[in-house]
Formats: C-alpha cells, sequence, structure tokens
C-alpha cells in the first residue's frame, strides 16, 4: 500500500474529520507536518502523486463555494483519485429527498470520502454517523470550517516555524465565525495566546470559555500581535443591527497602512477570503508584504491534501482489520 | 485491443442502447452477465480498468439528474473513459441552436458516446439517426429508461440467481413512468412474472398487451409477489386528477412494516429513488432487510459499465470492418 | 521534457494568447503547423498525449458559453492536462471579490492556465498583466476571439493547402463580432484578401485600416470569393436600430442554396455558430457539401491543443532560464 511509505509518525486515528475541537494538539501536528510533507514532496505542488489512486471523493455543498470546492478537487486528484460534484440546486433535494438519503445514494455510487457543507450545524456530523465514507467538514454553519482552520495555521506556522508562544488576533464578526471557531479549536490547543477582536455585538462574551481574550479595540492590541487574521465581513448574511456602518467598520476593524505602521514589524496579514477590498483591509496592505493571503490559499491545497490521506490510511486500516 | 480480453461470450450487436424494447433475452443476459463479471473483477468496483481509455463520454442532459448523470458519469471513469457534462441551461440552446445541432457540434469535439436524457420521447433515437457515436437513452419522456430498468433486473437476479419465474409488482404510476416500462420489457422478456398495480387512473389499460397482468390493490397480489419496485411519486410531475391524495396514496400503495409482514418472507424491495420517504415506503422498510435501494444505486454502475463496455466494442468492430 | 520533443519549428516566444493582432505570420503559422501535427499524432483526436501531464487549466467564464468552454477542456485533457472550471454564477465574484483577486486565488490553487471569457475588451489582458499564469483570451466582448480565429483559418488552410492568395468573405454583424477582427487579423497577416460584408449599420467604416474591404452585398461578392464565414447573429444581443429584419437579413446576408449554385464550384462556408438555421445560412447550406461547420468543431480542438502546448513550453523555458 503506497500510503504505508508516507512519512507520518504522529497519532491520527480519525476516520472523520468534523472539527479541529475533538483534534489533540499531537493529531493537528500530525496534519501540518504531512502537509508540510507534500510541500516539499510535490515541489509546492508542480508534481502530481499517486497516494489516493482509485478514490472517489465527493463533493456535496449545500452552500455555495466555489474556493472551497475546487481547492478540495484539486489537492484530490493532485494524489492521484477522482473527484466528483453535488451541489444543492441540481440535487435529488429539490425531488423530495432527505440529506442522509442523499448522502447514502452518493455513497452506494463507490464515493469514498464525502466533503461536506452546509448551513445547518452538525450536517457533517450527522453524516458521519449514517455513512461508511469519511467526512469532511468545509463549513457547517456558525460552528467549523477545520480545514480553514488548519491552512490559517500552517500559515503561520510556515511563516514563523512554531505556534507555541505567538499571539494571534482573530478580527470581526467571532459570533457568526466558524473559521474563527476552527482557528480558536486550533491555535489554543497549540499554545498560541488568542484574541478575539470586534464590535461588541458580534463577540459572544462567553467565548472567554474557549481559552480566548476579547478586545473591542483593535488599535490597543496592535502592538502585542503577531498575526492578525482578518475575518470575511459577511454583507449577505449581515442585514440586522449587529453591524457598524461599511466605512465604520473599516474604520475600527479594517487594517490599513497606519496600522501597519504601528504594529509588529513582522506583523503577518491573514484573510479568509474573498477578501472586500477597502473593508477588512485596504489594497495596500492585502497587496503588501505583510499579507499571507494567496499564501494560504495554495497552502489550502497542501492541508486538504494531507487530510485526504490520513483519513484514508485509518479507513484502510480500519478495513485491513476487519478483514 | 483490451476489449477482446472480455469475457463477453453472449450477443450483443447494438450500436445505440435506445430501450429494452428492441433487445432480446439473450442480449439482456449478455449485459447482465458483464456487469456481474465487473462486479468481481473490481471487486465491487473498487478497482481501476483500463477497458475504455482514450474514450470520451458526454453527458447531454435536458432535464436535471444528478443521480443518473454521476452514476453514468462515474461508470465511465472507472473504466478508465473520459467524461464531459452538457446541461440544457448552459448549452447552446438558449441561442437557438437545435437539438441536433448541438449533439453534433458535441460529437465534432471528439466525443464517441452521448448520454441523453430528454422530455421528448424518442428524443435519443432521433440522435442515434444523426450521430456516429453511441447513444445511451437515459431516460425519454415517459417512454423508457433502459440503464434504470436493467439495474433493476440485474439487482433482483443478483438476490435471487434468476429472472425466470419469479413474480414482480411495479407499483404506482405506471401510466407516466419509463421506469415501469423498461423494467416490463426486460422482466417479460426474462421470464417473469409482471403485475403493474395502482390507482386505475394511474395505469393505461392496453398495458396488458406488453404481457403483463393489472391489479388495483397491493394487498390483493402482496401473497403472491417475490419483489415490489416503488415507483416514485412525481410530485413535480402530478397536479391533475390522477392521483389520489399523498396520504390515501401512501395507505393504499405505500409499503409499511405491516404489508411486510404480510408479504413473503424474502420479500424483495426495491424502488427507483429519489425516495418520498412516508409515501412510496415508510422509513423501516426503506432502512429494514428487503430493501434493496442502495443496491440497486450500486448495481446502476455496474451496469452502466457493461453497456458502456458493449457499445464500444462494437462501434469498434464496425469500425475495424469499415478499415 | 516531453515537449521538447514537439516538432516545433517556428518562433513562438509568446506567454500569454491574447489576440491574433500581436502575433506575426510566423506565429500564427506555428500554431497551425503544431495543430496539422497534433491531427496526424492523434489520429484525428482519438489517440491521447501526456504533453500537458500536470499542468493544471482552469476555465474562467464570466459569460456563458458551453462550446468553447468544452473545447477547451477537451484539448487540455487530450493532451493530459488537468481541468477545473469556474462560472460567474458561482464564483466569489457575487460575494464581492474583484475579478483580478478571483483570479490570484485561481493561481495560487496552482493552476498554471487561465482560459478566460468575459464581457469587457480586455479583461484577459489584464489578467496576464497580474498572473504568472499564462493567459489564454476565450473572448473579450467584442475585442478577440483569438482560437475561433485560428480555427477558422486552420479549416481554411487544411481544405485549400494555403491561405496566401484566397478571397475571404466574413459575413454579418462585423461591428460587434470579436470573431471578425481575430480571423481579420490573422488572415490579412497570412496573405489572405479579407472582405467584410453585411448591413452598412454593422460595419463600421473605418475597418478598411485593418486591411479589408467592404461589401454591402454579398451578391455583389459571391463570384470572386473562396470562402465565406457566417458570423452568427446574435438575437440576444441585437435589440437596436441596427438590424433589419431577420427575413430581410437571411434574404441580403444569408447563404442558401442559391448563392450556392451563384458561387465558386469550391466555395467554402464557415459558420461559427451555434447557428441558426434559416438566417445566416438555409439548412440545405448547412448539411451539404460545402460547409466545414463541423470541421471547425473539430479542428477547434487541434488549434487548441497547440495553443496549450506552445505557451507551457514558453513559460518552462522561461522558468528554466530562472532556474
Amino acid at each position: 500500500m503506497v500510503l504505508n511509505n508516507l512519512p507520518v509518525s504522529g497519532p491520527w486515528g480519525e476516520r472523520h474529520l468534523l472539527g479541529l475541537e475533538r483534534l489533540s494538539a499531537e493529531q493537528l501536528t500530525t496534519v501540518l507536518d504531512l502537509a508540510e510533507h507534500y510541500d516539499r514532496a510535490t515541489l509546492g505542488g508542480t508534481q502530481r502523486l499517486d497516494v489516493l489512486k482509485g478514490v472517489v471523493v465527493a463533493n456535496l455543498f449545500f452552500e455555495n463555494s466555489t474556493r472551497t470546492r475546487t481547492s478540495f478537487s484539486l489537492a484530490a486528484r493532485r494524489l492521484g483519485a477522482d473527484t466528483v460534484d453535488f451541489t444543492a440546486s441540481s440535487s435529488s433535494l429539490s425531488k423530495g429527498e432527505t440529506f442522509i438519503d442523499t448522502a447514502l445514494t452518493i455513497e452506494a455510487m463507490g464515493v469514498d470520502m464525502v466533503v461536506c457543507r452546509h448551513r445547518t450545524p452538525g450536517a457533517p456530523h450527522l453524516l458521519a454517523r449514517h455513512l461508511k465514507a469519511s467526512v469532511l467538514n468545509a463549513g457547517d454553519g456558525t460552528h467549523e470550517h477545520p480545514t480553514q482552520g488548519l491552512l490559517d495555521i500552517y500559515t503561520i506556522r510556515k511563516a514563523r516555524g512554531r505556534i507555541s508562544g505567538l499571539t494571534v488576533a482573530l478580527v470581526g464578526d467571532i459570533r457568526h465565525s466558524r473559521v474563527a471557531r476552527s482557528n480558536i479549536h486550533g491555535l489554543v490547543k497549540l499554545g498560541a495566546r488568542v484574541i478575539v477582536c470586534g464590535p461588541a455585538t458580534l463577540i459572544p462574551s462567553d467565548i472567554t470559555q474557549m481559552g480566548v481574550e476579547i478586545a473591542y479595540s483593535l488599535d490597543d492590541i496592535l502592538p502585542e500581535v503577531d498575526c492578525v487574521n482578518l475575518l470575511r465581513v459577511q454583507f449577505e448574511r449581515q442585514r440586522g443591527a449587529f453591524f457598524p456602518s461599511i466605512p465604520e467598520y473599516a474604520n475600527l476593524f479594517g487594517m490599513n497602512g497606519d496600522r501597519i505602521r504601528r504594529g509588529k514589524s513582522d506583523l503577518l496579514v491573514l484573510a479568509p477570503g474573498p477578501i472586500n477590498r477597502g473593508v477588512e483591509l485596504t489594497p495596500d496592505v492585502a497587496d503588501g508584504p505583510h499579507s499571507l493571503i494567496l499564501n494560504q490559499v495554495t497552502n489550502g491545497l497542501l492541508v486538504r491534501m494531507a487530510c485526504l490521506t490520513l483519513l484514508t490510511q485509518e479507513r484502510r486500516r480500519l478495513q485491513g482489520g476487519e478483514a
């Protein structure tokens, strides 16, 4: 089995990737190390591997997402897997089939892994209880988006060589952000100090139970932070009273040239994107030397390659054990 | 030629798969036997073959169908073929191109096989008269859906080892069902006794000419049948006076635990899906030991692999003959 | 490097394919010769090559086009490349991301070549300034559609063995046609006499600066022309006062049996399609012996294979130079 040759020494043991909350620091490190291995082994992604040859990965997206879906597809194919896409609009759901029946049908077509995005928190967990296939959560409502958390963390680790001891600020709509939640779970376990920062209406007060600090002023914390991760302002979701005006938001929480100058000289700027230029950050910051936005996209493939591999390895181990 | 090594001894000789009406019992058996061979040769579909390497299969769907389209795509790719999708909404049809011109254009791109779904009965037959490519009917209006018929029949044969002598009930909207028509053609030729069962408004009285019996009460025939195939209630089509209320339909023609107990102990329950839980069958039946619903999905790939192979073999034979 | 073995002796040296305006006659001939080589080397497209193995080609289409998009995809895959599709409706553009950010994100996923269609003239040129990936213009507004021009020219050259000295008439809406502009640039450079012919409202008077002649009557020029290329009447765009009625247009500028009889005996009839039967040409002409419409579709793959190859070759040469 080709997978046996992988230089993965760390623990894993998971059949599904549902969230970072349930992963240990050691498991997180296993993923990050394998992603780093793939970075070298594929010469930055330009070479193809055969690690997942014969594996079929299905994207089952009930919310639109070209970026994440394509990243998973390209990651799978770079490892030799085959991919197939299902989208809500074209699926049998419009004919009255249930979510689980749709997934079981896809699985019955010989699919080994299901990448699922759904607006309902816990939807991938529900799938995981019904499917033999491995389930990867690609975003479930406001709950988790584990591969985005992993790619953000991988990007910071690649830039700094470590996570432990760094101070990371997550900026923006913490309340509704699955990206924030996955980042928090991963970063805290790996030893970072995490500050969530945004309008008071968008930060749940009990979030300190997750091991983070709260700040309502970006300027106050700026001198201390090694990395700011600028959550996307989701215009399509924000119609309520949560939100200040866009100019006011940009003024209070957007990264701009002035804030770059007042931050650490080696401040890292992350943004999960798609970015709104002039809102979360100004164009000069987005395109400037502190920005790792496109590195995040590239690293997304590496992290997803690692996750697809580890889950396949575990599934084969379990199947071998059954035999 | 790799295809020469296939253990296909039965007759075939068809360039297109337009319907089961025109196939003989021997030809049907050829497909079923090759599907069975693929089941073993691919270890239940987990291995890839190279039988159709270099072949390009185009899905040309004028009605939405994720399930059938994906099944054909995965079947083609499992044999090494390449696939490409056309859908009505994105096709040149919206720019005024005719159906035939669209198909000829697709063929001119080097496509070898066209899988066609269309709301008009006979549309694939029209294509077959104009194309050199092989045409596979993936459902034409209320006329035929031959691969669905084949997969249903394969599923029964796999469970029972034979078709001849079995009694199969097709339950529901017989009048508008291409699935029923393809099942009837295939099952009758292979020696099954077929009973169509449903509301009187939904069974054309002249259907007995197809060699089937008619029943208006599921309960009456239940003790005699080896297999019930529960046709999907198509809410999106049924708005007329044909139909009783949904609860009444479920009460009269739906499979439930009570009917399971009154049927044969080894009754097979099929449903082409996507199923409406609580309508054609109750959840306990859908998920119970009599249900072969997910087997049907898996077998759909095998049957489609067999059809794609036989049509390619015949096309190459004819091309060799021309050379 | 597999590419070194290609029998390409002509000059190229382009990182992007933005239009035929900037290519020399020698560069155009390099493309046409490689397309001809691929025609033979793939036995008319039935064989697969590995020339672009590991290369990822992204379709980034902001206007709908199944034909062109599929042709690029099949061309890429026939050479062993992998493809991924982005469409405007499903892209992050609907979330406020800019055009360039979308393209940079796609590039960051490891994409080597971006095939772009956009309603704005110059959009691919803008991409080319921002991306390291090669950009292929698949149609930018009314500006250029270089691969359509190349495939039209290839089709004529294949039929006649040369371009120089032939008289080609482009018929229809010259004003809004990117196909006309690319044809004119290519044909004039390769030594053809080009006549643009259509309603006076649809021919810009200064187009003679491109080296073409103007005719307002198809019947007048018919005896002199070796090839008519019938531009598609774009009903979806033409709502203004530019246009005569459809019957009048067909009467004045449509090809029909009568005009075929009055033209040269070996007149070539091209139409970029999708065609409107009864408008640009009558069915008997479309399906008759003078028509090369389906040849154009087939040749489109060959020409695109040639372009993808040459651009990859140049990018690798530049990368090798950097190393």
